[in-house]
């Protein structure tokens, strides 16, 4: 019973309206970690080189994440340097060192292939098939990309869509991906890729799923500061699968639960830099924040 | 028992990815009144040229929309001519021509004074004082306002705010308005200037309302085709107001579920051009509809 998540490992440099933090720990793998660990066992696979802080990842250990997967190899750290602009939902990458990350092949230490939940974060589609290929007993698999991808790898992306139970990714990419504006033809047009559920990723705006039955839309709250929104979409595939994991139940109930914890839990991270909100967030926060976004979006308070 | 508007009727000129039309009936309170009248009586000013084709707004008066008010003046019709671009929430406009709209001073015939109430569609803040001044009686007042006269005549436009009891715009003035990226911290800087609650439209992802006890999110839905989305607001403020006046009750359940009539009436305005899909629309269309909102944003279903 966990949750095998597969991505990045980072050193970010993030600059925002509120202010800048120079190479900070970050990456999908580590963010969907943070939250997907007040969850459920999570057993993560990333790289880094011999410069990243390990230190400042204890906290996932003691949350009780296997960092076995997590490659330690000579050299430089995955580095990331973004701007967001004043409406906070507009991220410009200033420069991108690949370093380590550039040669990284997924590794699955031994007891890992026993994860029944898989979350593929965003890395080349390629690499996240050799994941699926390395653990073909997986009960549920889900898995995020990017505008990179879908530009410059759209055969293998697609190829990688279509072995997943659930895709997400933000509606800029769903647009892209789909060539249109509606979020809701270009989601159909993934579902006819192959996987059973696509979630679109709305930034402050919240997020939609959309599957054989129609769709279901779950709001954001509305925030008076955004220090920082990097790590929100991989924040909410924590508190998104981290919840449908432990509760292990794929009702549709469950599952609009499961877009309201993310939702929830995203909204935390973007309350500070980097993955400082996260280290000391607690369930009992959680479940107060989910009642919050019950409340502001429902006819009946809870 | 009744809504008074107040606002402008027009000729638009709209130009979508979906298509062109050229000098369709328009308007904020021609809009507004299509919906509203489906839910209550609506007395209606505004103000017209010869050139005005009567016969096309005689659905209005079929609902019984008090067409009283409807000053036919010498000239040409107010004029506008817009382009939405491929996302559909970005309006260019491309010409204005105020024609008869210039000079026009809101008068209520005999009987309006009776309305409880009040629309204040996007005009002039000053004639929107014009308006409360002659209907001191009104007992629930809502006005609405653009990026013109948040740039232009802001000193006016707080002036009126303070007088009603309900503002709406939206998410991009209330930003312009307030100098912040939050609507949150925008919207309560609105109601430190008088109002009991502020309305933030935020296009194809719905609306939020803020008041002293915190705020809501009603959803929009998602749509395949927006064929032109002019009027989705002044069809939402109908929706919304149209519902509270039928009710006649100001709990917060009640207001939750106006929010939703107006996301939900505002959805059919933007199927086809113009106010085309309006004239045909009934109050069993837009009950399912509104059970349709409530299925994909609840955790359960109605």
């Amino acid at each position: 019973m966990s949750i095998l998540v597969v991505g990045s490992a980072a050193l970010d440099t993030v600059e925002t309206p509120m202010g800048k933090v120079r190479d900070e720990i970050g990456g999908s793998a580590i963010y969907f970690s943070a939250i997907a660990s007040l969850y459920t066992k999570v057993n993560l696979v990333a790289v880094v080189g011999t410069d990243f802080p390990r230190e400042k990842i204890q906290f996932l250990e003691e949350r009780g994440v296997d960092t076995r997967g997590l490659q330690v190899v000579d050299g430089n750290t995955f580095r990331w340097s973004g701007r967001y602009d004043y409406m906070s939902n507009i991220t410009e990458t200033l420069d991108t060192k690949l370093n380590v990350f550039a040669d990284f092949h997924p590794v699955l230490p031994e007891g890992y292939e026993k994860s029944d939940f898989v979350f593929l974060a965003n890395i080349d589609p390629d690499l996240q098939r050799e994941v699926l290929e390395q653990i073909p007993g997986a009960r549920l698999t889900m898995m995020d990309t990017m505008d990179f991808w879908i530009e410059n790898k759209q055969e293998s992306l697609i190829r990688t869509m279509s072995m997943v139970d659930i895709v997400t990714m933000n509606e800029g990419e769903a647009r892209l991906l789909g060539k249109t504006e509606s979020i809701l033809t270009a989601a159909k047009g993934i579902l006819e890729l192959g996987p059973d559920m696509v979630i679109i990723k709305r930034g402050e705006y919240g997020c939609a799923k959309v599957d054989e039955g129609g769709y279901f839309t779950a709001p954001a709250c509305l925030l008076e500061k955004v220090k920082d929104p990097t790590g929100a979409g991989d924040t909410f595939a924590g508190g998104f699968l981290g919840y449908l994991r432990q509760v292990d139940d794929m009702s549709e109930t469950t599952i609009r639960r499961a877009m309201i914890h993310g939702c929830a839990t995203a909204s935390f991270t973007v309350e500070e830099f980097g993955v400082e909100r996260l280290r000391t967030l607690t369930t009992e926060e959680i479940t107060k924040r989910y009642q919050e976004f019950y409340n502001f979006s429902h006819l009946h308070d809870w």
